[in-house]
C-alpha cells in the first residue's frame, strides 16, 4: 500500500515546475503522515532544480520549509497526534549512531543526513519535497509547531530562521555583542530578527540603502551600503560576528578586516569560488573565518519555541502553486520581501 | 648619554649581515638593560632582512628570540633586579590603552605593537634587535626565565614557542583533543612539545617520513607523510585543531577536510598567496580557519613557566654571530634541527 500525492516537480535540471504525482510510503511504525499547507521557497530549490551543484535527481519534488498538521500516525509514533501543528526542515533523516548525530547536530552527520528532497532515504528510495500535499516523516525528525506562529510565516523558519538561529548561538550573539549580517534577503532578514531578539546590536551590510527603512522596522540598529568604501573604513574591526547571507562574489577580505578581536565571519551558503582569504586579515586579529549549516533537530525546535516567545516569523508572499515558476525567476532577481510561501491549498485547483 | 651596543646589521635589502656599532638610549625610569647572552634565528628575521614584506628599515639588526641578564635598571623599575635572567621576545612596547592590551593581548594591540626590531619606538626611535650585545626595554615587557631553563635553548621560545603556545591554549589542546601539526620545523617542534605536555594526542603532518624518528622522541603520537594521498583519506574528519607551521603553499583545503566537526585550522605564519578556502569544507562540518599571532607578555610568561614545569625547551644548535649568513642559507633549506640560536658571546670575538 502505498499513498498517493500531489505536487509539483521539475521533470528534469533546469525544466519549469509542473504538476506530478507520485507516491510515498504507508507510515512505519515511527512515521507521521503531514498534510502540507505551507512550503517555502528556498534559494536552494532552484540551485537544485537547476543542477547547479551536479547531484541532482529527477524528476524533483523541491521543497525544504514545510508545514502542516499531522494526518495520521505510525503505531510506535508517541510525540505527535493526529491535528498537530508540525513542520519538517532540510532533511528527515540521518545515521542516529555516529558523534555529531549523538550530538543533536544531525545537520552534520558523519554518512550524511538525509534531505527532504533530492536525496535517498535509507532504503534506497528518492526523497521528494514539500512542493506536494502529502509527506511521511519518521516523529524523531518533525518538529512542533507552536501555537502563536502562523503555520504559513512559520514555514521559512525551517530553513532560512535555523540557518541564521544556529551561527547566533554557535558564536554567542547577544547582549554586548556587535553582529553584521550581509544581505537583506530571505536568509537575512530572519537573520535581523533573530539576532536582535537575543539582544545583540545587530548592523545590515547591504549592497545599497534601498532596503534601509525595512532594515531598521525588522530590527537592525545600523544601516550601512557597501558599495560605498566609507562603510569598510568606519567599521574597521568592530563586529564580534560578521554572518555573510549572500551568495554573490564579495570582497572576503575587506569584511575579514571588520571583525574586531577573536571576532568570525560565518559563511551560510556555498558560493561557487573559492574564497581567498588573506592569512593576515585573519593574524591580526586572532579571528576566523568558519562555515555554518541550518542546524539540529532539537535546536530547530528550540529555534521554534524561541521565535514563538519573541513572536518572529519570516516576512513573506503567499503564492499559489501555479506561479511557482514566476517566484524562481523573481527570486533571481532578488524582488521578493522576503520569502515565497506556497499555499498548498492551490494544488486542488485545476 | 647612551649605550654603546655592538652587533651584526643588514647594511640594505638581501645583503649579508655584518659588524654594526649603534647606540641605545640610557634606561628610563621603568627600563632595564639587558646583557644578551642568545638570541634565536627566526624565519622572520630573513624575510625581513629580504625586505618580503615591503616595510624594511635599514641598517637593521634582527633577532627576537633574546635571553640575557639583568645588567642595569632604571630608577622605578621593580620587577627585576641585577642578575636576573631575562628574555624579550617579539615586541617592546604597545599602547596599553586599547581593548588588547587591556586583555593582555598586546600582540593585537590596536595601534600596533613596537616589534623588538624594525619598528619605531613611541619615541620615534627605529628598533633594533637581539643579534647584539645589549638590550635597553621596559620592565613591562620583559619575561623572567626559570632557574631550569638554560638560556640557548629558551631563547626560541620567546618567539617559536609561544607562537605554538597560544593557538594551542586558546582552542583547547588538552587530553582527548586530536592536534596535527604541519611541519616540523624550528616552529612545529615546539607545537609538539608543547601539545603534548599538556596531554593533546599529538599527530605530525610532514612533506616526508624524513623526522619521523625525532617527531615520536620530540613527543608525536603519531607521524604522516603528506606526500602520501593515503594520508588524506585515512584522516578525513579527525582532527579538532591543526596548525599549520609550514610558509610553502599547500591545498589548504585537503587539510580542513581533516577537521571533525567543529574543528579549526591554525593559520600563523603569513603565506605569500591568499588562502583559497572551499566553503564546502567549513559549511560541512561547522569549521573554521583561524589566524593567531605570538602571544601577550602575560602569556609569554604562562608559557614559559609551562615549559620550566615540563622541562620544555628548544632543540637547537648553536652557531657563533660570524657564521650568521649561512645559518640563514641553511634555515631556507631547511637543514636545521630545529631552531639556530647565537651565542653572543662570539660578537667579542674579531
Amino acid at each position: 500500500m502505498t499513498i498517493q500525492v500531489h505536487g509539483y516537480a521539475a521533470q528534469q535540471a533546469k525544466s519549469p515546475l509542473g504538476p506530478y504525482s507520485f507516491e510515498r510510503h504507508e507510515p512505519c511504525d515511527y512515521d507521521i503522515v503531514i498534510d502540507i499547507r505551507y512550503c517555502g521557497i528556498c534559494h536552494t530549490d532552484i540551485h537544485q532544480v537547476g543542477d547547479e551543484w551536479g547531484e541532482s535527481k529527477f524528476p524533483m519534488v523541491p521543497g525544504h520549509e514545510i508545514t502542516g498538521i499531522v494526518l495520521q500516525v505510525g503505531p510506535r509514533v508517541t510525540r505527535y497526534k493526529v491535528g498537530d501543528r508540525v513542520g519538517v526542515g532540510c532533511f528527515i533523516n540521518s545515521c542516529r549512531k555516529c558523534e555529531p548525530c549523538r550530538k543533536n547536530l544531525e545537520q552534520y552527520c558523519t554518512e550524511g543526513m538525509t534531505t527532504t528532497y533530492n536525496g535517498t532515504e535509507r532504503d534506497g528510495t528518492p526523497t521528494q519535497g514539500g512542493y506536494s500535499n502529502k509527506i511521511v516523516v519518521d516523529e524523531n525528525y518533525v518538529l512542533s509547531i507552536p501555537d502563536n506562529l502562523p503555520l504559513d510565516k512559520t514555514a521559512p523558519l525551517l530553513c532560512a530562521g535555523i540557518t541564521l538561529y544556529s551561527p547566533l548561538m554557535h558564536w554567542k550573539a547577544g547582549p554586548g555583542k556587535k553582529v553584521a549580517i550581509i544581505g537583506l534577503g530571505g536568509i537575512g532578514h530572519m537573520g535581523v530578527k533573530i539576532a536582535h531578539a537575543l539582544g545583540a546590536e545587530v548592523t545590515v551590510l547591504s549592497h545599497s540603502l534601498k532596503k534601509q527603512e525595512d532594515g531598521k522596522k525588522l530590527g537592525a540598529d545600523y544601516f550601512y551600503a557597501t558599495s560605498d568604501l566609507k562603510t569598510f573604513e568606519k567599521l574597521t574591526g568592530y563586529f564580534d560576528l560578521i554572518i555573510n547571507t549572500v551568495s554573490a562574489e564579495i570582497d572576503w577580505n575587506q569584511y575579514l578586516d571588520l571583525l574586531a578581536l577573536d571576532g568570525t565571519m560565518v559563511v551560510v551558503g556555498i558560493p561557487e569560488n573559492k574564497i581567498p582569504v588573506g592569512s593576515f586579515s585573519l593574524v591580526a586579529g586572532r579571528r576566523s573565518i568558519a562555515g555554518s549549516l541550518i542546524g539540529g533537530i532539537k535546536e530547530t525546535q528550540e529555534m521554534l519555541d524561541f521565535c514563538s516567545k519573541n513572536n518572529i516569523a519570516s516576512e513573506i508572499e503567499v503564492v499559489p502553486i501555479q506561479k511557482v515558476n514566476d517566484a524562481y525567476k523573481r527570486v533571481l532577481d532578488s524582488d521578493v520581501r522576503y520569502r515565497f510561501v506556497i499555499d498548498m491549498k492551490s494544488l486542488e485547483q485545476h
